[in-house]
């Protein structure tokens, strides 16, 4: 028995948590109401960015959270410890930091969860951390009985220096879109996890820290690099979606240009699910002003986790907040997704 | 069926998230293995005091993480929202943090979960954020489906800069200790509202942000305010036992000097439980030089939040790591306890 239950109201559903439009409703409607404001200038929740910038001394401190639900806890190509490191450092990228300060890490675990489990799972976000060159500096650990929750859950949350903000705003009619790589692996790992499918090794989660390879991208692009976003829930489609509203601008995206391993391919056809709508964790969208794309491009194609970056869409001025996809043999609309098609898979 | 479950293994207990001996072996065998070190000069999660702090051009950047389970969401004097800021504000506080910059906020709510109670937590955070002059800067939104989540779950992380850290070490025989207010009454109030005890009214969690106040100990303290912890998880006892552990000093506790509310000695009674071992969420617990203890008393007790302000105790270089309770009558050894003696108290 719930000490919340009542007749006839409004609930929480999943979608909300699931990164799409009913999330952002959501995090509208309730969170963004009333707070006071950060200090002045800063760059706060009501911006819905990947993160916070809050200006110091000349440049700006970045701030980001995530907490991790996925499951199951480890599946191919990495766990949830690797999630946790991973999504906040990929955040903090995202916002134009390079120079990340520090994470911490909270801990809410259920009583009788193997140890040796937690061990593991520690042992994934020590080596994440050693890979992205971070460090876990403070923590908070709390147990919940058994049957209050399902496992395990950490929250990551990450600072660091930026010397200029990168928003998900500022696109311009003309500017290229670049994805770092494959779109679609993360989501679909889990899934197939989840759901027993053998695709014999071919799917791997894509999760892993971005840092140094955005970093590589800033030098190339400079000012010239006007945008970044993580296509996380509800990948690529949402990124582009927000991207798009943000600016008041239209994209067209190249379906064929869009890169999508062979595992990926493979599942999203068996699961009847677009790769273009699922989870990414290792990757990013960047929106570049069309003399700096080649720059860019060669910059990420020259780290490994960037070697099958590519150039993938355009902004335009037509069709405002809206994305096109151009497959070759047509055009059509391509859907705001609510969110990602299953839960817990970040 | 969780995914993690195998015979004869060993597995976390409920006392390993409750602030004290269980947990800190938890955190140091688990957690604090094989991470790689912060940026050079921090003082990081091994120090295990209430936040990290970096060096930063010249002063300390304070980084502290917090996540709340607390059962029920709404108590006598507080709810959910109402800790998940004052816990992270107080220990940025208790770090020697003058300066908040920001917190974040993570939520992972059950589906299923009242909006109108969401709205009403939200409600809280704001109002608590202005008191404590912090604004949530950036946040995370997870939903868990049915039964896979008790309710809700909050994480808040701060950051700000202090002129000096103030650590929970370097006690010296003679130092006074000091309690910012009466203890035990969060973990007693909460304790009482779960069990449907009637008081009358007159137990309330003490559940406050209290930065301003610190600040005004730490103003009038100087360098003869040495160290500083909040007497959460565990209680009085557990800052009592860590504070002399670190320094390998041992400290005498003048019992009819610690400061306890009527409602809160009146349900210990009923309880059977000690005000010493409950968790406090507005109370600081100080060890100041002599010279300075009657300057520092009299800024506490000048503010709303510290009118009941009391000297407790004395460090002394007898029986290292103890506390020794001086009841008047006689002496004791006041145990450490495994922890608080509920869950989900915070």
């Amino acid at each position: 028995m719930n000490d919340w239950d009542g007749p006839g109201e409004r609930r929480v559903s999943l979608a909300e948590g699931a990164g799409g439009r009913a999330m952002r409703a959501l995090i509208q409607e309730v969170f963004l109401q009333s707070g006071p404001p950060g200090p002045p200038g800063t760059l706060g929740a009501d911006c819905m960015d990947d993160g916070a910038a809050i200006p110091v001394d000349g440049r700006w401190l970045i701030m980001t959270t995530d907490s991790h639900v996925v499951k199951p806890l480890f599946f191919p190509g990495g766990d949830i410890g690797r999630i946790a490191v991973s999504g906040t450092v990929n955040d903090l990228a995202m916002m134009g930091c390079t120079e990340p300060l520090g994470l911490t890490l909270g801990v809410v675990v259920e009583e009788g969860f193997s140890r040796e489990l937690l061990e593991r799972v520690q042992a994934s976000i020590a080596e994440t951390c050693r890979e992205a060159g971070v460090a876990i500096v403070s923590g908070d650990t709390k147990v919940m009985g058994r049957g209050e929750l399902d496992g395990l859950v950490l929250n990551t949350t990450g600072v660091g220096f930026a010397p200029r903000v990168v928003r998900d705003v500022g696109l311009a009619h003309g500017d290229l879109l670049l994805v770092t790589g494959t779109v679609g692996d993360h989501g679909l790992a889990v899934m197939a996890a989840r759901g027993g499918l053998e695709l014999g090794g071919e799917l791997r989660s894509d999760v892993a820290p971005i840092g140094a390879l955005v970093r590589r991208a800033l030098d190339a692009g400079g000012e010239g690099l006007v945008a970044m976003k993580d296509p996380t829930r509800g990948g690529l489609a949402s990124a582009l979606h927000e991207l798009a509203a943000k600016s008041g601008l239209g994209i067209t995206l190249d379906e064929r240009a869009v890169p999508v391993s062979t595992g990926a391919r493979a599942a999203s056809e068996l699961l009847g699910i677009d790769p273009l709508h699922v989870a990414n964790e290792g990757k990013a969208v960047m929106a570049v002003r069309p003399e700096a794309a080649e720059r860019v491009l060669a910059a990420l194609r020259s780290h490994p986790l960037g070697r099958d970056a590519a150039i993938i869409g355009r902004c335009t001025t037509e069709q405002p907040g809206r994305v096109i996809v151009d497959t070759g043999f047509g055009r059509r609309l391509l859907s705001e997704p609510e969110g990602e098609p299953m839960p817990r898979i970040c």
